[in-house]
């Protein structure tokens, strides 16, 4: 996991806050196997994630078409319905435009 | 830590990614202090964190104008030098505009 390259704004990001139920249940290999697959998604420019009390997974996109169809992946889809049904106590997805970006690196 | 409660959209949102240099040396001190700081000012929603290999923390506004000034605060300029010199190997900001989101709770 590192900082991701996005390339020039504007772009789109995803940003995915939940709140895990207590046991792992499948989920570590549930997230592992989204992440993998978002990445072969049209359109995918990058994931930055990390958990404590609450996880925070962004995800960042070319446009809002590539958010769409993935949002319509068929594993996807089935992630998302077990997320509600068991992993998650709660979570909020928020659509995003980057409008500016900027960074710093001691290197 | 929760999942904020950001009302409706439009809103804005801040994008904070970081890798830390190694050592505490004031950093966890530093940023309780400015988590207390960021909640005082006119326009801020809220706030979400978490760190493991990078930390993300996103914190959302009512408007830009709301991130610039905060962006100025002057004890949020000497964090921000401070970070560059010692806490932060590297970092990135991207200033966003919430277009929508959609949340789910067990409760």
């Amino acid at each position: 996991m590192s900082i991701a390259k996005t390339g020039s704004t504007p772009y789109y990001a995803v940003i995915f806050t939940s709140i895990r139920t207590p046991g792992d249940d499948g989920y570590a290999d549930m997230a592992q196997a989204m992440v993998e697959a978002a990445s072969r998604q049209p359109g995918f420019l990058g994931v930055e994630s990390a958990r404590e009390e609450v996880g925070i997974t962004v995800s960042y996109w070319d446009s809002l078409e590539s958010i769409a169809a993935w949002k319509r992946d068929a594993a996807h889809l089935i992630a998302q319905q077990t997320g509600r049904e068991k992993w998650y106590e709660s979570y909020k997805t928020r659509i995003c435009r980057v409008e500016r970006d900027y960074d710093f690196s001691r290197m």
